[in-house]
């Protein structure tokens, strides 16, 4: 088994056929049509290397995002960014959240980084809170921060947010965001901190096609950050070609698809509360998160495997630090998958 | 610039068009139809993550190679594998031949290895002797060698191999061996250690489709070792998902195209003598190489230059450890290729 959702593969090996699959918080739109054809013109190709320095994709992106092209690294998903990051920082003293995406902490100490975790309290809907500030001092090498943070969903005010970037320049720390699930936010451009990279030199973004872009099956994320010695190390940071061609081409495609994100968009910000509505009335505590997962606790005992007899797979969080027992993310998919859920939910419950 | 051949991107960007590329040594018969359908069909599903396991193409590989599917790790190319390697080795003393595919000592630099360099020298036709056996001491912790090597072509003799195997096995030393470009050979089964894994705990061998299946664009390669707190530590030190949906599709496609491989193996074997006379006749001095590529010697100046201008890309190999100026690598492709390039050759020199 893996650490983590979207584990059809495993599920189908033990039930016999694959799940409706709720623990990933993937599109549940598929690929887009022409993303699909541009991956596929690409396989025709793909005997030849990829470009390792994915030239072609990083100028669409640099456009997209209105930044200069050597400020944006390319790696095989988001996650491999993250690796490449701890590789950059080995050995430093890091902070994260929890609770928040494992793979943060598995990086960092694969690294020989030390790493601390801030804890967000389910009093305070699991936000973070101005405390973080007194946990960021001189010697604090790299923060990592996912916003909207996974598994809960949640939003740093943003205010705070740069509150806290702007203390971490003071004190040397570079702030690494996590914005892979920022476009399923109702109001992306108000949280996204791209608008703050030309300021901050000690600021490192991540972002991934992975979810609102319904590519997770070809791993392609990037990292924006005006500090080109800290990009440069995360290239040295693992092997050369870490993007497939087809990915590549996918990714190119994907930028030119915005009406495609906004209909994904706008299908979660319409499912998001309906889904939570009905989670509630089960008898769930939901958190209020904002993205295309929602983190709820339900104490029935036995939770996912009795979904999991209906052929419905969550992502049971009781291994996140800060969480336990009880607690499971589900993601938000479309109207008739979310009402099915609900029904499997409300027989098993 | 990348350090590695097969860079028609950053080619193209300087002369305006694609290369005739003989500077990687990927297959010239593209990717074969029956695999490139295979990925395209898995293109529609890459909504979902990959299964980070491969449980489903390591079972083929299991089966096709007649080992357990416990004893085989996938990677995002053989590439990944090499880094990966190095974590699960870090801090370690290591053996590399001089010259050899550079990024094992780029992957064992980054996690701190101490690698030492065995030379292969030009007048042994840069075939490792048995010199070797006194570099494997006790306290090394890793050889890397590379059969046949990149970026000379040669193997080691059999019997040579498994003195070195045997030796490693004695001083507690693990012998990795890249055999990336084994199926290429003329004799395959004749020269993998394929069949010693089941004796040898400290045998890792290393492969992929780039080469051989004309895959290089997919990203796919996998390691083969009964060592399962090896493969564990190599899974752990990388990001998982390491392989994309289309990649996994790909490999199981491959390993039914028994034919194509067999096809392309005649091509390089009838193709590699012609192609080696013609350099010879032309002045070059040859490395008699037995793979897909071949290096060789010219003092012309300028060589890649006055080639690029006629839009052909060739491997200098100056920046190779035990190599220098006037060392170059050529794949072996078609025969109306080859031709071409030993036309452009002779304008030239």
């Amino acid at each position: 088994m893996t650490d983590h959702g979207g584990d059809w593969a495993g599920f189908t090996e033990t039930y016999g056929a694959p799940p409706l699959d709720f623990s990933a918080n993937v599109s549940p739109l598929g690929v887009p049509e022409a993303v699909r054809q541009a991956a596929e013109a690409a396989l025709a190709e793909a005997e030849r290397y990829p470009d390792p320095l994915c030239r072609a994709l990083r100028e669409r992106l640099a456009a997209y995002h209105h930044v200069p092209a050597d400020w944006i690294l390319c790696g095989n998903g988001a996650a491999d960014l993250v690796y490449r990051l701890a590789a950059a920082r080995r050995n430093g003293k890091a902070l994260i959240t929890a609770p928040t995406f494992s793979e943060y902490e598995n990086a960092l100490t694969l690294w020989d980084c030390s790493v601390s975790r801030f804890p967000l309290r389910e009093e305070n809907g699991f936000s973070i809170t101005e405390d973080i500030l007194t946990a960021i001092v001189p010697g604090l090498d790299l923060l990592f921060l996912c916003e909207p943070n996974n598994p809960t969903g949640r939003t740093t005010d943003h205010a705070l947010l740069e509150r806290i970037l702007e203390h971490c320049a003071t004190c040397g720390t570079l702030l690494a965001v996590d914005e892979c699930f920022c476009d399923l936010l109702d109001a992306p451009a108000e949280h996204t901190l791209l608008k703050c990279l030309q300021r901050y030199e000690n600021l490192l973004i991540l972002r991934a096609f992975t979810k609102s872009r319904g590519l997770a099956g070809m791993r392609l994320g990037y990292a924006l950050s005006q500090d080109a010695a800290l990009l440069e190390a995360m290239g040295r940071g693992g092997p050369p070609w870490a993007v497939s061609g087809p990915a590549q081409a996918a990714g190119m495609a994907a930028l030119e698809d915005e009406s495609g994100l906004e209909t994904l968009r706008r299908l979660i910000r319409r499912e998001r509360p309906r889904l939570s509505a009905g989670l509630t009335a089960l008898g769930c505590r939901v958190c209020p998160g904002e993205a295309n997962y929602l983190l709820f606790f339900c104490g029935a005992p036995g939770l996912p495997q009795h979904l999991a007899e209906r052929g419905v797979l969550i992502r049971d969080c009781s291994n996140y630090h800060g969480l336990g027992p009880g607690w499971y993310r589900s993601a938000v998919r479309t109207e008739a998958e979310n009402d099915l859920f609900l029904k499997i939910m409300e027989e098993v419950l």
